[in-house]
C-alpha cells in the first residue's frame, strides 16, 4: 500500500469517527425526550452498536501468533513417538519433586509399565517458605536424565530462573514454566529462545486472556512449541486445593492452535476425584492430563496428601483408560 | 442405653478430655526445650494427632439424611419412564422464562422429537432488577402444565416464595429452588414439605459444604427426592458467565446419595462451549445435563444471549450423543 | 409530549442507530485495509466511541429511586434522637442470637452505660445446618423489646420469612435482611411494605451492582428508609473470615443517598482487628459500624469465636473513639 | 543442650505423642457409644483440643524474620530524611511508567510543591501483552535519577529481573518487586542482597501468609529492609479494579514488623474513591499510602484511566491531609 493510500485511509477512518461522535450525541439529546418505551426500544437496538464498537475495540491489530487466527490447523508437538495434540491424548506422570535416584526410578519402572512415555519431576522446586525443600537442582535434572534414558521416557522440568533455560535443555524434554512464574516475563522471555517445547502452566488467578499472552511471551520470543496446562483456579471454595477450571479448556482449544492439559492433581488436590476429573478433562477435549506419583506418598518432600502411590496411580489410570477417553 | 451408662460415658470422655489437655500442655514445654530437628520430627506427628482430632471434631453426632453414610444406594427419581439417578444420564431442556403458550409449545415439540422427556421453563423469574421481567407466574406454570400434557413431557419449573409451594404441586413434577434461594431457609423448609421431588440449584458463592446442608434442610422436613444440580460459582474469571465447578460433581455423587446434574448455560454462558462441558459433566459422573433452549433467543425476555435456538440445541444434543455419554 | 411527537422520536431515533450500524460497517472495512499505525490511532478513538455508546445503552431509562441522580440530599433515618446518616456515625452493638432474658439485660446494660443507642440480636437465625440453634423466634423479639424498653435502647432484629415482617414491626425498630437473603425477592417486596426502616446487608458474594439492585426492590414498593450495610465478601483468602470491601463505602456512599454502615464482625471474624476496621470503615464515610458483643462469648449459641464479650467490647469502643473518627 | 537431653527429650515427646494418639483412639470408642447430648458436650471440649493441637503444629520451629516474634519493635526504614514505620505516614506518589525527561520532571515539581519526599516510577514494566509498552529500562532509571537529584527527591522503581538488581541500586532508594512477582523467588533472592530497601507488593491472589513468606524470601537472604504494600485482590466484585483488603494492613501490623503501605490507585482503579480508601488505610494503622499522578493520564502509555492529573493529584492529597490522617 503506498503512503498517500495510507494517509487517506487514516483521514476517512478520522472523519468517520467524528461523524460516529456526533451521532451519538445527537441521539444521547433525543433519548432524554424520548418516551419509556421508545427508550427501551432503542436500548435495545443501541446494544447492537455496542456489540459492532465493541469488535472493532477488541480487535487487537494482528491476531497473535498463538491464536487460531494465525494458524488455523493444530498445533502437534513430537516427543519421541508421542506426538501431543494428534487427536491422542496423553498421561504425563512423575513425582512432584526428584528426591533421589531409587525413588525417580522406581516411578519411571512403574511408568514404563503401563506404556506411559512421559515423565514429570521437579528438580527447582518454588516453594512457598524459603525454609521448605527447594529440589535437587541440576543435580536434580541428571537423576531425571539418567532414568529417562534407562527406561525410555521423555522428562518434562520446572525452571524457575532465566539463566537454567539453557543448561536445562541439556537435560529436559520439556521445559515447564510454573504457575507462580506465568507472568514472569523474563523466564518466558528466556524459555522463548529455547530448543524445547515449553510446558506453560496458568498462573493461581490468571485469567484465561493472561494465560493466553504468557503463552504469546514464548510465542513472540521464537518457540512456538508451547502447551498449555490448566491446573485449577484460587477461588473461595475449599473442598478442593484449586478450582478446575473445565471450561478453560474447550476455549483454549478454540481460541489458540495450541495442545490443553489438564494436570488433576493440583486443581484437585483429591485423590478420590482425580479419575472422574480427568475423564472429565479429556471428555472436554484436553490433549492429556497429569498426575503426581510417588513411591511413598507420606514420606514425599512435598505435597505429599496430593500424589498417588503406585498401586493408586495403576487403579487412577485402569479407570480413566476403561472410559475409552484415553 | 440406661442413663448410668450414659452419665459414665459422659464422664469417662470429660476426663479423658482433660488429659489430652494435660498432655498437649506437657508436650508444648518439652516442645520448646527442643532442637529444631527433634522439633521437626515432632511437628510431622503432631500432624498424625491433628488428623485424629479432627476427624472427631468434625463428625457430625448422626450423619446427614442427604449422606451416603445414613444410605449407600443411589437414590433415584421417577419422573414417568425416566428414572434420574439410575446410571442412564437425563437431558433437561427448555426455556429461560415462559413467556407465550406459543414460545413453550414449540420449543416441547422440538424436545419431543428429540426424544427429551424432561422440560424446564421459569414462570417465576428471580430478576436482579425489580423493573426486568418477572414472568407470567401462574399463567405461566398453566402453560407449562399444558404443553407438558399435549407433548407427554415431564415438567420442572421455579418457585421462589414458601406460599406457592402448594400451588405449584398441581401444576409442576419438579419444583426447581434457584441459586439465589439456595439459603433461603424458609423456602427449603416448605421444599421439605412437598410432594414433588426438588431440583436444588448451588448458590452463586456457596461451597459445597453449604450446598449439601442446604439439601439436608429439605431433607429434614421429610421429602427426600431431592437432586443437586452445579451451575457455576462466582470467581474472578471472566471468559465465562461463571466457573463450572466440575469437582463438585464427583464429590457430591460420594458424599451423598443425591442425583447430581449440571447446568451448562448458567455454568458457562457462551454457546460454543456448551457441548464439551456438558461431556465433561457426563464424564465426570453427572446424572444429567440441563441446558436452555429457546425458539427466537434474540428476542428473549431474559438471558437472550445464552440461549440456544432450537437448531443450535439439535447440534448440541448431536455431538454429547455422539460422545456416547448420553 | 403527544404521540405524534412520540413517534417521531421513535422514528429519528430507529433511522440513527441504523445509520450508526451502518458507520461502524464501513468502518470495519476500511479498518482492514488500514496499516499498522493507522489502526493503532483508530483503536485509540473508537474508545471514545465505545464510552459514547455505553453510556446510552448502561443508562436505565429511569435513575433508581435509591440513586443519588434521583435525590441529591443524603436520607436520614432517624431512631428517637439517633440520626443515622446525618453525617455523625453511631456504633450499633448487640449479641449475634438472643439467647436469654438475662443475656439481653447485661449487653443492653453495656451498651446504655457506653452510651450507645440502637442494640442489634437475633431471633432468628438463618444458620447453614437445620440442626444448629434457630433463633429463639417471636419469643426472642419479646426480650429484645423488653430490654429496649427498659434501658432505653432502639432494637435492630432480623427477619427471615415474608409472613414475618408486619409482625416484627411491633417490636423492632429496624428491619434487618441478612446477607443470605439479600437476594430473596420476596423478602424484600414485603419488606418495602413495612413501615419501619430497613438494615439491607450485602450479599456474600453480591457486587455492589446487585446490592444497589436489591435495595430499589425495597423501595420500589414504598419504603424508602433503607440502610446498607457492608460486611464482608467471600474471597479466596482465609486470614479473616471475609473480605472487608472497604471501596464499597465511598462507591454506595456516591452512587446512592442511603446511609451505609460497616459490619466489622462479619467482615472480619478476627477481635484483634476490628477497631482498626471500624476505624477504616470511618475514615472511608461509613455513616456507622455495627458490632456484635456477648456477655460469655464462649458459651455463645452462634459464631462464639467472634463475638466480644463486655470488657474488650468497652476496650474496642474506646479505641475507636479515640481516633477521632466516632 | 548436650546431646544426652536432646534424646531424652526426642523420646519424651515421641512417648507422648504416642499417648495422645492411644487416647484419641479410646476417646472415639467412647463417642460411638454415647448419646446425642453426651456427644454434643464433647464436641465442645474436643474443640480446645483442636486448638491446643493446632497451635503446636502451626508454630515453625523458629519465628520467621520478619515476625514481630523476632522483633517487637517497628522497623523504621529512613530514606534521608524521612522514616518510613515510625509512626509518621508518608505519601509516595508519581507515575506509572516513566515516559520521558519532561514527564518525570514535571511531576516530580509538583511533587517537591507538595512536599512529597519520595517518587515512585516504572523503568521496567511487566506488562499482560509482549505487545504493549514495556519501559524505557536503564534508560528511565536514569531520567529518574536526575529528576531526584535535582528536586531532592528519593526514588522507588520496579526491577523485574534478578540480573538488573545490583545496577539498580545504582539508580535507585527503593527497589519495588511489583505483584506479579511477589512469588517470584529468584528475584526475592537477589532483592535480599542488595543494599536498599525493598518495597514488596502483594500478589494478585495471594493470601497474606504467602505475602509474609514473600518477605521472609528477601530477609532470609539478609536484607530486613521490606516495606509491605497492599495492592487489592483479584476477587468477583468489577465495581473496583481490584479489591482493597483493608485487613490486611493491621494484619501485616500485627503479624510482622515491617513497615504496611497501601497502593489506592492499583486497589481501587476509580479516581473518584481513592481519597477515601486513603484515609481508610491510614485509620487502619498503615505507615503510608502510594498513588499514581502524571501530567497528562489521557496521554499515559501504561494505566491511563487511573492515574490522576496534577490538580487531582493536589486535591487528592488535600482531602487526606484534611482527614488529619496523613
Amino acid at each position: 500500500m503506498n503512503t498517500a493510500t495510507a494517509q487517506q485511509i487514516n483521514e476517512q477512518l478520522s472523519e468517520l469517527d467524528a461523524r460516529l461522535l456526533r451521532l451519538l450525541e445527537d441521539r444521547a439529546a433525543l433519548l432524554q425526550q424520548a418516551e419509556s418505551s421508545v427508550q427501551e426500544a432503542a436500548l435495545r437496538r443501541i446494544k447492537q452498536v455496542q456489540a459492532a464498537v465493541a469488535a472493532q475495540a477488541a480487535a487487537p491489530k494482528k491476531p497473535l501468533l498463538v491464536s487460531r487466527k494465525s494458524k488455523q490447523t493444530d498445533t502437534v508437538i513430537a516427543l519421541g513417538e508421542t506426538e501431543i495434540g494428534s487427536g491422542k491424548p496423553l498421561l504425563i506422570a512423575g513425582p512432584c519433586s526428584v528426591e533421589s535416584r531409587e525413588q525417580v526410578r522406581e516411578v519411571a519402572a512403574a511408568l514404563k509399565q503401563a506404556g506411559i512415555t512421559v515423565m514429570r519431576g521437579g528438580a527447582f522446586k518454588p516453594r512457598t517458605s524459603p525454609y521448605e525443600f527447594q529440589g535437587l537442582g541440576v543435580e536434580g535434572l541428571k537423576i531425571l536424565k539418567e532414568a529417562a534414558d534407562e527406561f525410555g521416557l521423555r522428562i518434562v522440568s520446572e525452571i524457575v530462573d532465566p539463566a537454567h533455560i539453557e543448561l536445562a535443555c541439556d537435560y529436559v524434554d520439556v521445559i515447564q514454566i510454573g504457575a507462580r512464574n506465568m507472568q514472569n516475563f523474563e523466564l518466558l522471555k528466556a524459555a522463548g529462545q529455547a530448543n524445547v517445547p515449553i510446558l506453560l502452566k496458568r498462573g493461581l488467578a490468571a485469567t484465561i486472556e493472561e494465560f493466553i499472552y504468557a503463552a504469546e511471551y514464548i510465542a513472540s520470543k521464537g518457540n512456538s512449541r508451547i502447551m498449555l496446562i490448566e491446573r485449577g483456579i484460587r477461588t473461595y471454595e475449599k473442598a478442593t486445593r484449586n478450582t478446575l477450571d473445565i471450561s478453560a479448556v474447550p476455549i483454549l482449544k478454540q481460541e489458540t492452535h495450541l495442545p490443553v492439559l489438564v494436570d488433576v492433581t493440583h486443581s484437585t488436590g483429591r485423590k478420590e476425584i482425580m479419575a472422574p476429573c480427568a475423564k472429565a478433562a479429556l471428555a472436554a477435549g484436553a490433549d492429556g492430563v497429569m498426575v503426581e506419583v510417588h513411591p511413598n506418598p507420606a514420606e514425599a518432600l512435598s505435597d505429599a496428601a496430593q500424589q498417588l502411590n503406585i498401586p493408586q496411580f495403576h487403579r487412577f489410570f485402569e479407570e480413566v483408560k476403561q472410559s475409552g477417553l484415553l
